[in-house]
């Protein structure tokens, strides 16, 4: 996999992920002193490239004139394991690389210390969401489940409470009752369709963001970044 | 312009904005039938076009098979009037068209009654922004300003509370005691680099969103949301 940009190769390189190897542009070298150090300590193979390269490999990119080869992401995982967990966030089938990204973004900023996955309908983690991410990705474990309703199961079985993002006159999200000590998962729904019914069906609580409804509705990861904001604050922040 | 997307060119039709003239996919036709009635009724001539038109015109953006030319914005301007205006945001320098267009349909979501965006150092009004905002910018006032320093006395003089969103352990935004009646604006830095030194220093109050700090910082727009929502909560909302 050939992830770019500045952010995540230097967010990659700082986590330790593995890199394989990392390819500059000639012309932007003496930009990336620093993570050239980086690589060296880390002994990655460094290629210096021209123009040519990127725009075969990535040509529409914001590639910022580096990328790297990594095999696998590190925090991908497939095995489920909550324990210690508290706070999670579930992306029911996000399709859009870009939301998906800024959504795992937040995510770790807001202290979620994971983010649930399905394998299919659902954006993979690819390059883009990697970049999106500005990568985050490398510092939060994404569990990627066959199936969004039995992992709620697990969830449910754990104590965990489960909150579900949808628009209409539901319970006002900064009106939940969460308290420091409670396990929470939240779900987001798709871009436009929301969450599918069967995975609200299995929600304990749903709630909404109130807007002026002037338009549709706020972006999908604007709308997931706000929520996660509100739990971080009832969770992690002294009042 | 050309403007392209189903949400972008609903909004135009339904905000009254003036369109010369609509294109449409002949194999997505009948995906359109509420637009093309609506088209109609305002008088609009349509054209049914073939892939090759989107292709040659809008060859890498996520047109949707819908295009629309229109001569000026009705919603841009270029006179400061902020009367009975309330709550305002200021773009200081957002030059990503994908975040300007998010900020732009989270200001109207939450009751912003207007923006202000400098004329140069700033992505401009473009048919991305458009598409990234949903069609919001066709219902917000957008106040295009040659000096946002002479626009932010302007404010002053007339009541307004400046808020600057920046990061450091300044005033959290949920803290800031916001009055329902205060005319509030709240100023947006540029990603990267926040506003400039002599924007800031023209605030009333800096606040900051609190995060873990494991990575950078959020994303432009997602961090303008986040402050949109805390002062929507408090001017408009009973708690």
């Amino acid at each position: 996999m050939l992830i770019y940009g500045k952010n995540p190769i230097y967010e990659a390189i700082r986590s330790g992920q593995k890199i394989d190897k990392l390819f500059l542009l000639r012309k932007k070298l003496n930009t990336y002193n620093s993570i050239i150090t980086e690589a060296k300590n880390h002994k990655i193979g460094i290629e210096i490239v021209d123009d040519i390269f990127f725009q075969r490999k990535l040509k529409n990119s914001l590639h910022q004139g580096i990328a790297a080869v990594i095999k696998s992401i590190r925090t991908v995982l497939y095995n489920l394991d909550f324990d210690k967990i508290e706070f999670l966030v579930i992306a029911d089938s996000i399709t859009d690389p870009m939301n998906l990204g800024s959504i795992v973004r937040s995510s770790l900023l807001f202290n979620a210390e994971g983010i649930i996955i399905p394998e299919h309908n659902s954006s993979g983690i690819t390059s883009a969401v990697i970049k999106s991410s500005s990568g985050a990705v490398f510092h939060q474990k994404i569990f990627m489940v066959k199936n969004l309703r039995n992992a709620i199961k697990t969830l449910k079985s754990e104590g965990f409470w489960i909150y579900g993002l949808d628009m209409g006159n539901n319970l006002l999200i900064h009106n939940a009752k969460i308290e420091k000590s409670d396990r929470v998962a939240i779900i987001i729904g798709s871009e436009g369709k929301g969450m599918h019914r069967i995975v609200k069906e299995s929600c304990d609580f749903i709630v909404s963001i109130p807007t002026t409804e002037i338009i549709d509705s706020l972006n999908a990861s604007t709308a997931a970044s706000i929520a996660m904001w509100e739990i971080y604050k009832k969770k992690f922040l002294s009042s």
